[in-house]
């Protein structure tokens, strides 16, 4: 183990605000001194800074950018309980908004069980005719703890009404309920009941965060299990590296409203999941599985995003491995913030990129 | 006019080091100003950091990536003639690195002249039959003020080395010389040349930061004119808006150590270029242009670019407009690092992303 560098000066934190404390520091140091590279350069001092929220995204988008990061971003839950506690009150929350996103985007949404594991069918009211023999295979984000149920269906919700495609969106389980790989089981499950819905080549698999993981994932273990692959994926903004090695993990750290900091919530919630397996495993860290033979991929991502390496990091491992892939990146976006207001027209414009790439590689 | 908002507070400059001061300070207030859409929010306050180099690029990018900000990036000239004194000394020691560069990349370098405008035909050892009627067609980058002569050759010879492509690198006037738009006419000259050289849909036109905006400004006036269209442009990392619009100006200050800041010295040379010119015209700044029609566009750039911002706003831009455009970010890069050392596997990956994208839209 290498020891732990001073690579943040006392001088500076005692410049920080006193909520991120000499604590955060040291863990900001832990995880640097795993990058032994590291050592034989100094890094870049950066002065405190005040920006501004960018003037050349839409007002919607610059509501969504103003908001202060999240309190309670690095007050993580100590007991299984607790965990549940917290997924159960934000999912109590964000399903408040569904019914009126449902009726904004004409889109229905019925529970069902395949094979078990819980899903979500999501319909369009109107389903274009080259579309009718087409379904997207969704798994939903939330450091792969939160979102439970209902919850996990508002980006489902958005590609139905955005995209009028059919959409299937696994309620996969999370921990306590059960650890890893039990996401992932679930959602190979899903994976095989969609293989009966549907012919493979008339399929894409999409997800943000976890869910952006998972999509990656799914496909690893659908080559390893010799089963079919989809004609397309589309994994935004993948949580692809949980081992914290990723530049942007830096760069975007409290910039990033969404997940501040890779010392939070959400990596916190990853190795809740891991319940002690290796976390770069690329079962739980895609970005070092074998990506070759991979689907056609669009990637989405924000210059503000604290996954913005990991999403790039992707998008160059799959062009190395020589799979098509198309990287999206928009302006001054934190982490999922394409996905949170359907009235912005970036989200509009998100949601038609990945439709219009599902479309060009989807049989149908 | 709008007033200066106190967007960066005095307790925060006080915390900055000496060599930024409330120059700096004013400058950055002045620049929010004019973006009225901010006054509406408070700005994201980031506490000082230490950044350390990243571990997941090769050991030749972190090097580049080591390297602290340049030295004098906010000494600008004052005059015309301390403009031309910094272009030729930039100038002297970059042309030092080129004959090895030339040597290891098999590649010969001749002048020549297109109707009056210098130029520099660049041809590699071996030419595929593949690419024997094709032709690109290079403009440099510098700020519009810097690397003349044999200088701005650099990238082009990456390009035929790497791509094995025969390239016209051009070496279009510049200020104190002549001014806007003089380099862009240089380059249009240079086009017409080229196009009683090689079908244009044998074509491509490409360059990095003024190079990338020169490679846009070239289809809009070609547009404008009338004039075939190559079947494809590589604009890398452009200087699409000199009008300080764009979030990573702010996001990615002082952390890309190449720009470091568009209070800096590049944003001072293409006013000198623009001489009063209105730096939002679309020739100035292309992201205001009307990018529809455009050939299908590849774009790079590198996560703590400054111009990441300006990158994938014109990425969206040209999808917006329909144009097939492909974007690539490279992990921890600054401004145009893709292009700064050929040993380096990202440099590869960059040019040979490039040279694939040329190869699927070129004919034979």
């Amino acid at each position: 183990m290498t020891p732990c560098r001073p690579v943040i000066s006392v001088s500076t934190i005692s410049r920080w605000p006193a909520r991120f404390g000499a604590g955060f520091a040291a863990s900001l140091c832990l995880a640097m001194a795993t990058a032994t590279a590291q050592e034989a350069y100094a890094p870049r001092e950066l002065p405190a800074r005040s920006i501004p929220v960018p003037a050349d995204v839409s007002p919607q988008m610059q509501k969504l950018i103003a908001v202060p990061p999240r309190t309670n971003w690095d007050s993580v839950p100590q007991t299984p309980e607790a965990w549940r506690t917290l997924a159960n009150t934000g999912a109590a929350t964000a399903i408040q908004a569904l019914p009126a996103l449902r009726e904004r985007l004409h889109v229905k949404v019925e529970p069902l069980l395949l094979n078990g594991v819980k899903a979500y069918l999501v319909t369009p009211e109107v389903i274009p005719a080259k579309n009718r023999n087409r379904l997207l295979v969704h798994v939903h984000g939330g450091c792969y703890v939160l979102s439970p149920g209902e919850a996990g269906t508002s980006e489902a919700i958005l590609m139905a009404g955005l995209g009028h495609f059919k959409v299937l969106s696994v309620d996969y389980r999370m921990p306590p309920e059960a650890y890893f790989p039990a996401a992932l089981d679930d959602a190979m499950t899903a994976w095989r009941a969609a293989l009966k819905m549907a012919k493979p080549h008339n399929m894409a698999i999409f997800g943000s965060s976890a869910g952006g993981a998972l999509t990656l994932e799914m496909i690893l273990r659908a080559k390893q299990e010799g089963l079919p692959l989809p004609a397309a994926i589309g994994p935004g903004t993948p949580m692809a590296d949980v081992t914290k090695v990723g530049d942007s993990f830096q760069t975007n750290a409290l910039l990033d409203n969404v997940l501040v900091s890779t010392d939070g919530l959400c990596d916190s919630a990853a190795k809740f999941y891991a319940n002690g397996h290796d976390m770069k495993d690329p079962l739980l860290s895609p970005v070092y599985g074998d990506l070759s033979g991979f689907p056609p991929a669009i990637l989405t991502t924000g210059t503000r995003d604290l996954l913005l390496s990991n999403t790039v990091r992707v998008h160059r491992k799959l062009r190395q491995a020589g799979v098509e892939a198309d990287l999206h990146v928009y302006e001054g976006q934190s982490h999922g913030q394409y996905g949170r207001d359907d009235t912005a027209p970036e989200t509009r414009e998100a949601f038609g990129e990945i439709a219009a790439f599902f479309d060009r590689h989807l049989g149908r």
